[in-house]
């Protein structure tokens, strides 16, 4: 078992990776919890939840359980809402534990649910993909969509405990693991260019789980993306360079429509993307272009852009949030290992878009 | 013009009270903020609106108007979403900056919505009623309603300045005067004897709006409040102790339904209650008790609660966020400017429900 300590003004909270760690969650419930609202899916619960229970139950404190439809699709109000009614219905009070058990969905709606019930309870994440394990359980970004745009309505919000038991990867599709290691090798290509290059080394182990191979890629990953947060938490500053990818990623994501592309399919495609801006505007070798595709392409995740025209790629990316005053700005790296968020010529932003949208998807 | 500053761990700003603050507006605006957003109700909008348009406008930058329903029963999601609807529409950005115009419950929804748009946008507080300008202008929490709860959804935020003109006052109906000033008498009875007798010798004043009486009541309810919120922002220690007449006031508005009694007439009559409740466990003088009752009264809130029944009253104030792993807890005081939140023998809790409630409403 290794620990990640993460320390933001707003709350310090280590992070347990491990094989078992589901076993242990008694550990993480504080002393003083009144009760204990475990939050999942029906795929997570089938697979998961009598374990969790019973772990939770070795606290001795009363449990209840709150299940929320599964995927992307209802990460929403209504959804987020029947965390409230279970959470009062059961009377829960300002002492209880939130603790979220899966993906990206259920931890960004069980801890916006926890920041804002009462105006904040304390919460523990079991994130059991690997892209939260290496994304969401870091950074405290908790939210929902709304219609006209994802994760547009939230709070930045610590947990108390992160849990990542190893194990569970084992019973995610491959797919989802090739999305998860995009997010891996983006923490190498922003800050740590050594990491980047122990992937390209590791990249069969890292997409058969060896436990040891695994293991490291999620603590590095969240230590890397640990230090970035500590640095900025309310992401004024530093904290974009994790967007790198994103920008690219996002617009694939709404142009396609949610749920073609897993985010992690659409953000490793990005990054191949803004690499190529990159070269065009920061003076990203070709060579460390051609290193960040053949990495993605590696790792499982799709590297040509679908064919969505360049006016609609400007259009879905200015919605994106990180325009400001409606200027696009990307993430873009003068080397791997450093980034770099600046305003894009867009006479290279185009280049970049005819480029790879010439193939029909 | 007389400012107070507030500081908390989440922000520090100032609250500006004067005459005429409407007008001046502009000056607490950013340089940076990309677009401004006002929200504000049909009633307010009506009586103030033009005025702060014009006052904002002056800043030259771009400004939207979003208008909420009036009214305590519009304070929940779907009125929430209206405002999260409009900052979308028109593409407001991460530096936008909304200005809630209104009463509590605008200042309550639009700061909420503040805290939740793209994880948290800058906000102006520009309380119009005299209640929110003594009570919700100091303490970051914002929320909406559900169902089941007042207030049972919400964020910890604080505004980046919060303006009080208190010429909007004028306009004010005599029991909102009212209902205001039973939260400007709480602060004297649980922090600030002397500030207690200054308001029982200028009752008259106050209730006459005579501009200087009601300057001072208002900045030095709102230093006493920002002193207490600064030594405990999140509501873990002291500052339950704001919470005086509120556990008994919340049931009244329960029982009866939300609106009949306004918020503050009910805390009003739950600050009699409440003293009641000191004298059997804490040693608070029957003068003491009587003091309190007479200047409730005089400054024209009910003093004599409604009977919902003893076990109704109980169960009511279950439901209340001062309930910690059940036990039933108040603010009670052991003399006029103490206070020390409690749990409360069941039989002196009985006692005072009982004799206070044999009068029908």
């Amino acid at each position: 078992m290794s620990t990640v300590q993460v320390d933001t003004p707003g709350g310090s909270y280590p992070i347990h990776i491990g094989a078992g760690r589901l076993d242990l969650l008694a550990q993480s419930i504080p002393d003083d919890a009144t009760a204990i609202a475990l939050v999942s899916n029906p795929t997570v619960d089938a697979l998961y939840g009598q374990r969790v229970r019973a772990a939770l139950e070795a606290t001795g404190k009363r449990l209840i359980f709150i299940e929320l439809p599964d995927g992307e699709a209802h990460k929403n109000w209504e959804t987020l809402n029947l965390i409230f009614d279970g959470l009062l219905q059961n009377r829960l009070d300002r002492k209880a534990v939130l603790v979220a058990l899966g993906g990206g969905v259920i931890g960004d709606m069980g801890g916006f649910a926890a920041a804002s019930y009462m105006r904040g309870i304390r919460f523990v994440q079991v994130p059991t993909t690997l892209l939260s394990q290496v994304d969401s359980s870091v950074g405290g970004k908790t939210g929902i969509n709304h219609p006209l745009g994802k994760n547009m309505v939230g709070a930045f919000y610590q947990p108390i405990a992160v849990e990542i038991d190893t194990d569970v990867l084992k019973t995610l599709p491959a797919r989802e693991i090739s999305a998860g290691l995009a997010e891996v090798i983006k923490y190498g290509l922003i800050i740590d260019a050594d990491f980047f290059v122990w992937c390209e080394q590791n990249v069969d182990a890292l997409r058969t789980l060896e436990p040891q191979a695994i293991t490291y890629a999620i603590q590095r990953s969240c230590e890397l993306k640990a230090y970035v947060v500590s640095q900025d938490e309310r992401e004024s500053g530093l904290r974009a360079i994790l967007n790198f990818g994103h920008t690219f990623g996002h617009a694939i994501e709404a142009g396609l429509g949610y749920g073609a592309w897993l985010h992690g399919e659409a953000v490793g495609c990005g990054m191949v993307q803004a690499a190529e801006l990159s070269a065009l505007t920061m003076g990203l070798t070709s060579a460390s272009v051609e290193r960040v595709r053949a990495l993605t392409q590696a790792i499982g995740c799709p590297v040509q852009p679908p064919d969505l025209g360049v006016d609609r790629w400007i259009e879905l990316m200015q919605v994106d949030k990180k325009t400001e005053g409606g200027k696009l700005r990307f993430v873009l790296l003068p080397e791997i290992g450093q980034a770099r968020f600046e305003a894009a010529e867009p006479d290279a932003l185009r280049h970049v878009l005819e480029k790879t949208t010439i193939v029909q998807v």
